[in-house]
């Protein structure tokens, strides 16, 4: 649509919002829950009616950081090895808010029976829709749904 | 917080939220595909690059109004009946963007064996995020995922 100054923001919106939502899943293979938590909205940021949400494939809704924290901590837990890799990723910026919205292919194992060895490695599909807030500290992680693909869906359907 | 002008709009804003999204699930309840459609951002509104994401429980990734308007269509024409009774219904407003979530205590019947009766009803518990955007027109529906709750979660949690 454009190609000026606005056009080239937009990109770097685009772009910046990418980088946040690669390092998400980026910190999750490396079960660091401090860069989780960076990725997300900080307590200064989100306002206290509300502020971050979280829904995990199958789970309730989780309000506020530490539930969320809470249920990361959790996760990773009860999962030794995971890896996600992303497809159909799409980024719209609107203003100060960006939706990202994505395919998580991911392969994880937990726990081996055998001490020192990995659990069997089980494959899934979510799609996720990842909301960031444009910050002072760059754009945060405001909202999280990720969701069990169970359908295979009109995949032929085109616009 | 505030409980002057800024607190009065604020007020207001999440109100016209609100009713934006209890007119989707009223428009599903009655079957009314046009009025789905109008929940949603139209297509002046929606820009070209991905416009709106739609995520039904079980669902991949739906983009585009077309897209959108024609999974109604199909989960319209497999239902014969449905209500919903929204529970824990939170709403976010930040700028020209707000974030509602919501849990969707459904009851639903499909087409029975027997002419002129109703299948049997089945209860279902979903989870959704709802992204409105403010336009001209009133507050628009840019993002719906819905997701099922398969598990109880941690709710003695309290943040």
């Amino acid at each position: 649509m454009s190609g000026g100054t606005a056009g080239k923001a937009r990109e770097a919106d685009v772009e910046a919002v990418l980088a946040a939502n690669q390092a998400l899943y980026e910190a999750l293979e490396r079960g660091d829950v401090e860069a989780v938590e960076n990725v997300w909205l900080g307590a200064a940021e989100a306002d206290d009616k509300g502020g971050v949400v979280c829904v995990h494939p199958g789970w309730p809704v989780l309000r506020g950081r530490a539930q969320v924290t809470r249920s990361y901590m959790l996760i990773m837990m009860n999962t030794e090895y995971i890896q996600f890799f992303l497809t159909d990723v799409e980024a719209e910026v609107h203003g100060d808010v960006a939706l990202v919205t994505c395919t998580e292919n991911i392969l994880s194992g937990g726990e081996s029976e055998e001490e020192g060895e990995l659990g069997p490695l089980v494959g899934g599909k979510v799609v996720s829709t990842n909301l960031f807030r444009r910050t002072p500290a760059g754009w945060k992680l405001w909202s999280h749904h990720g969701s069990p693909v169970l359908t295979s869906g009109d995949e032929d359907d085109e616009d």
